[in-house]
């Protein structure tokens, strides 16, 4: 009995912060199933040492051997390099990871906003199914266009993970009402610019819509909200506590996590699950960091509670809830913090810290 | 010697604060042309009424008769309406109002985040061409696409804009040195996401980058720098005092500047001017707000600053500085202050403490 974690550490401080995954893990001791950690190679570095950024073993593996994986983060090149595509965006396309989830919440008792809420981030389409071309117009200048691809199948899927969410949320609520802001019912968020984009946004938010529609039985508790992109930004800055769980397409669920990761203190903090109907892959939502490579600063927490993530989604929820605590309490104590959160410690120092509260 | 302004009001609290830009004009008195006003139609309400967003009168009216103009506020239907089409997108487009200035600035003394920049956000394509298309896929679920369209010419020219400006504010640094938080060399920055848009943001990066290489005579003094556009929100609130002037593809420039609002305390300050080489037309950035229309109570503050930026575009920069100081002035008093800003002033009780300090 045990548990195949494929390891990608990829790039940058992407290489620093996943052994924090795999010492979470192996601390755990016999409360899961014997972890075994595949390393597995992907990435910008990559590239240009092979010309290949994600192979094909890589997939292989995952698909044939793991029972679920961890990400590092990559880096960008600073220009078009002909050839290369974003790994991380190739590997949550092949293997159909189509929900990326983000919870973002404030310590309880920390300073500071109060946002406790969930983002579901489509994990599939949108900009980044990546159909772009250049042309040359007649007068010699260029003129790229890029398709912006929304589906009723996805926006589907994605509407029900949002919903259940919701519910279970709402459960843990009635359970321990602290454990959020919002204190009304299970709330969804749509976000769209449908006023602008009537077909592909509106599709997205009619498609939505009609989920809880379609089974009113089971979601009819189910407060559903909406906001327009910028508006939401705005709201989100202003009235965190509002939101509980949002439901977004690709792009705007991205730009949303980093604007909610803001509010909490630091991207370091921020973990995410990207999942699908039979594989899931924790990945923190920092990028690669190349300012404080080699340093060994990075914080390993949004890495340990994308572990946590991974974790529950697997069913043992139980170690996710302990991991998560003893993040918080670390937190709160405030005696082990990298720098981006104030603090003087090392990477491993505050791993040491977490491991020693489990 | 007269200055006609087309007036559109369209819906909402657009009606509500048009009044300021008419009134603040007025006030002005002979150290400007006459200024004439000339109402115009265009709306959701308009559409709702007539079947038209957009009458041919108005862009004839605007194109034939007027030197600028001030625009309201839009509505936007909460479904899917066959025919309807934003009349603000489409007036961009035919004016060639190729850039929208958004400038955010926080008022020095008071509270809060520390904001001085300008955004300059590309107005005429990006998602907005709003070419969208539905089809139905053989399994008979719905697929919509949109065509996100960047060409060269239209990222050359905002970007030029862009390098214009950043100098001017240079300048005006030069002359006051806490005109902005921003103490280095004028600097402007790139927002895109070329990590996974390389040919549309690859275009838009390259083709601004390259208007400061093919003019470095007149730019070396600019410091050039890039944010993708996620990472954008999350520095915007963390150290929003490091920018100076950025330049964005039309939809992250939207959001972006959403986002600056909301750390400057409300919408309901932050102005615009969409601006082409032959036209310009002022508008506030907030949206028409049907949750307070009716109640008097509209913030007429961005109305009065965009009605500066118009000001200072057709030439009259003394008295656009006049109007920005009587704001400045109310602002920091506090004592005549909408409901968006804490206070319980009404829309014309802040005008009239406004044009008491012109
Ligand atoms: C690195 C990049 C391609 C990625 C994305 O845009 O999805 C990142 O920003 C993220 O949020 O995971
Ligand atoms: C109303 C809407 C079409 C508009 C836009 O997206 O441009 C608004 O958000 C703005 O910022 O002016």
């Amino acid at each position: 009995n045990t548990l195949k974690i494929g390891m990608i550490p990829a790039d940058g401080i992407g290489r620093e912060v996943l052994p924090a995954a795999q010492r979470t893990l192996e601390a755990l001791g016999s409360s899961i199933p014997k972890p075994e950690f595949i390393p597995l190679l992907a990435g910008w570095d990559l590239f240009q040492k092979t010309g290949t950024a994600l192979p094909e073993e890589t997939i292989r593996t995952l698909k044939e051997e793991c029972d679920g994986a961890m990400f590092g983060a990559v880096s960008s090149p600073s220009h078009k390099v002909a050839g290369y595509s974003s790994p991380i965006v190739a590997l949550r396309k092949h293997m159909d990871l189509y929900a990326n989830i983000r919870p973002v919440a404030s310590v309880p008792g920390q300073d500071g906003k109060q946002i406790n809420m969930v983002i579901v981030r489509e994990n599939t389409e949108c900009l980044y199914v990546k159909q772009e071309e250049v042309t040359t117009l007649p007068d010699g200048t260029k003129k790229a266009i890029a398709i912006r691809q929304i589906t009723e199948r996805a926006s589907s899927r994605i509407g029900r993970m949002a919903f259940e969410l919701a519910l279970k949320r709402g459960q843990e609520r009635e359970i321990n009402p602290s454990a959020s802001f919002w204190k009304g019912p299970p709330k969804v968020t749509i976000i769209h610019k449908s006023n602008v984009l009537s077909a592909t946004d509106g599709l997205f938010r009619e498609t939505v819509r009609s989920v809880k529609e379609s089974d009113e039985a089971r979601y009819s508790s189910i407060l559903l909200e909406e906001q327009i992109v910028d508006s939401m930004v705005y709201r989100l800055f202003r009235e965190p506590e509002i939101f509980d769980v949002t439901v977004a397409p690709n792009l705007y669920g991205d730009i949303i996590s980093d604007g909610a990761a803001a509010l909490v203190g630091s991207l370091g903090l921020v973990p995410s699950l990207n999942a699908g109907d039979s594989f899931a892959m924790g990945e923190p939502v920092h990028g690669s960091a190349p300012d404080i490579e080699g340093q060994g600063i990075a914080n390993p927490i949004a890495t340990i509670r994308s572990t946590a993530l991974l974790l529950s989604h697997l069913g043992h929820t139980e170690q996710a809830a302990r991991i998560n605590q003893a993040v918080n309490s670390v937190l709160l104590e405030g005696r082990f913090l990298t720098p981006d959160l104030g603090g003087k410690s090392k990477t491993d120092e505050v791993i040491d810290a977490i491991l020693k509260k489990l």
